[in-house]
């Protein structure tokens, strides 16, 4: 019985698989990102959106060229519809475009926090439940367009706190073009696409030196995996071919680097004509953030301008998100200490002095401090509350000692033994809003 | 053709029964009521936590004590078990609780955002998908404890600019401990119950008449659904009954008027001893937050003892969640101006003007202000963009008429005339980093 009771409260505990709690430091952590990102995208103008978080599967399915629909959370609604946990904002800000922004012609800025969940089979690893912040820009073909969204992407990016970061950017126009020029089939162009994304030169060898076509072109697609980096892969490309479409991609890839390069921004820029997107709904530019340390994708995005008019609404679009469990990742392998601490006041009391301990802490929170209320417990001394106060982000400690009178436990924080100052508690409270005061200002 | 492509592109638009999408001012407004909650449960000394859109079924099962199975979404992992998206927070948190701090003694404070799911039947027109802002306080068994919670409820209401609201506490243990002396089946009680709840006069008559029992309690019970508003009422209450655990819980509310009293707070404050919960994890205070205006209930919580022991923890503790979605309604209602419009400017370009429109938005946005570029529509002029800007909560417009002058056009969330200043750009740059900063400091 015992056993059994143990083993099921034991079972209680577990989450499914690949979907997890996050608490404590972590979670200040996502939250403090998600702000700064969230902040970004409002200084470039984005309006919050929140779409639902499932929604009916005809608005992901393979005509929208989203991700996989066995990668979808699927299940039914009272009707016997198919509804899936949204597995991608994209789409769904798409319909919202189509349907509240309908006769809108000029640019629409939508922006979003939600959490998208793709059914990864276990083994992967990855997370199957992940937070994304993103803006969409609706309405507006220009490259000028695209760089708003890579500068938008390189701002947010260093306001989190990021130092070490790329933005790769690719066109999925420029393997489609060559590979239209040498007349591959849908399903060569599949298989060569899959290797392309694997860098399995083998493989690409072995497709393409079979194929019957210009010397020029075959040297390009052989040499596509390692056309990455610097923008000089752009002019090493032009020279290489005669294919009006794949310099029409270079071209709105150097229209693309000379505005970036206005917005001070360049050097956080790479292109790789070789890159491809799993999404296939995109048309232009896809662009992708990594960073040093981790080879997750810390932002995705690109140009979609057939998408919206499946929803009914004909609007060329291009929009970016941040996958912000990924930043959280990278945040702390470049270990940023990426904000200050606050304040947070721990105020001791006795039973009888609980309305006082009230007022006191009502006086912090009116100041904009955090405070909370302890009641004191026969066992324990000041060691012990300081060692709660360190697991808790707690700062300051104050200890009512009588009706007036007041004890302030510094340095709680720091490894250093606590330093207790006496006083009347109107004194010892001011020390304390005075310092979180100074610490705000820092 | 046309007609089906129409049709599937207008089926495309939909979203599941009781699900939507919130946009603009109104999303604004959400995020808003939610961020200055948050701030308050942190004022408050609550850190946050962050649990899976979906557990497993158990976790919100029928022996927890949360909402029935058949109001939740249910699916299968690739193991099928059996999933369900997140109907209640207070299962998850309790289980966190039981998990993360399982040998933690003193106070422990969690609080959350989110989104939580009933599968609610389409004719009752309620939402299935509500954010919830709450906060959980765990091994607290006090009604120093209960206080917290519920001045937390009143300060985090006034903080959302919500002006009439009352907070209604009741006490499941009341009712139950009269029908423990009247010896009421559980089948007979449940009856009560429901009846109660629908304040159904006849229905209570009708069972409590035809039961044996002491004439006071009879009375007590008769009077039940009117027993709702001042402190007055728990008066009433105690000259009526000599059952012990009655008493207590007549006590305890009283303790918990005089607290609530110190914070400043009573007024809020009214008891309903004939309230009930649907959620049956509760065991101490019950508590409810509703508004003039609408009938919904914007904040409800209570104290559940037996639950985090569940999951393997023996832990009291009481709990608040705020619905976002019925806190925006009442808000609306109440026709409250919450906060004031934030500055955005609308940067008007020519296409050989793009890199000083860039520079523009660029300082504006360092300034923090909020900025989008737009390239001028040859067919387009001032009040098209007044309309727009209109529209999408532009407060501000610089018209950019050469490399180094610009035209600000002013009064336009007004319904006057726009008024049109000239000068150079950085003039008017200066112009309407100052109007910012004026806005800030209203």
């Amino acid at each position: 019985m015992e056993y059994y009771s143990y083993d099921n409260s034991y079972s209680l505990l577990h989450t499914p698989d690949g979907v997890r709690d996050i608490y404590n430091g972590e979670c200040e952590l996502k939250l403090h990102l998600q702000n700064k990102i969230h902040h970004v995208l409002h200084l470039y103008g984005f309006r919050d959106i929140q779409t639902p978080s499932f929604e009916f599967f005809d608005i992901f399915n393979k005509e929208r060229g989203t991700i996989p629909s066995r990668e979808m959370y699927k299940f039914f609604d009272r009707e016997g519809n198919t509804l899936v946990l949204r597995p991608d904002f994209t789409p769904s800000i798409g319909r919202c475009a189509a349907k509240y922004f309908k006769d809108e012609e000029l640019p629409v800025r939508l922006c979003y926090i939600g959490n998208t969940f793709i059914n990864n089979s276990s083994h992967q690893g990855k997370l199957n439940e992940t937070t994304q912040v993103g803006a969409e820009l609706f309405n507006d073909a220009s490259v000028e367009a695209d760089a708003e969204i890579v500068a938008l992407t390189i701002d947010s990016l260093l306001l989190a706190g990021l130092k070490e970061f790329q933005i790769e950017i690719g066109h999925g126009g420029f393997v489609n073009s060559l590979l239209e020029e040498a007349n591959f089939t849908n399903e060569e162009a599949m298989e060569l696409k899959m290797l392309l994304e694997q860098k399995n030169l083998f493989g690409i060898d072995d497709i393409v030196s079979k194929k019957d076509m210009n010397e020029n072109t075959k040297e390009l697609l052989l040499a596509l995996p390692e056309m990455f980096g610097s923008i000089e892969h752009l002019q090493t490309a032009k020279a290489k071919t005669n294919n009006p479409k794949a310099l029409a991609v270079i071209k709105r890839l150097e229209e693309l680097y000379t505005i970036i390069d206005g917005y001070g921004l360049a050097n956080y820029l790479s292109f790789d004509l070789g890159m491809l997107s799993r999404y296939n709904y995109y048309t232009g530019i896809i662009l992708r953030g990594v960073t040093y340390g981790t080879g997750e994708i810390i932002a995705q995005g690109g140009r979609y301008d057939n998408l919206v008019g499946q929803f009914g609404k004909e609007s060329p679009a291009i929009g970016v998100a941040f996958v912000v469990d990924a930043l959280m990742q990278a945040v702390s392998r470049q270990k940023i200490k990426t904000w200050s601490e606050e304040t947070s006041v721990l105020v001791l009391y006795d039973a009888d002095l609980h309305m006082d301990a009230v007022n006191v802490v009502k006086t912090l929170r009116q100041n904009q401090i955090q405070a909370q209320l302890l009641r004191k417990k026969d066992d324990y001394n000041v060691e012990d509350y300081v060692t709660f106060a360190k697991g808790n982000a707690i700062t300051e400690i104050l200890n009512l000692t009588g009706k007036e009178s007041a004890e302030r436990i510094t340095d709680i924080t720091l490894d250093s033994k606590p330093v207790q100052k006496n006083g009347n508690t109107d004194e010892m409270m001011t020390l304390c809003i005075n310092e979180a005061k100074r610490k705000e200002n820092e």
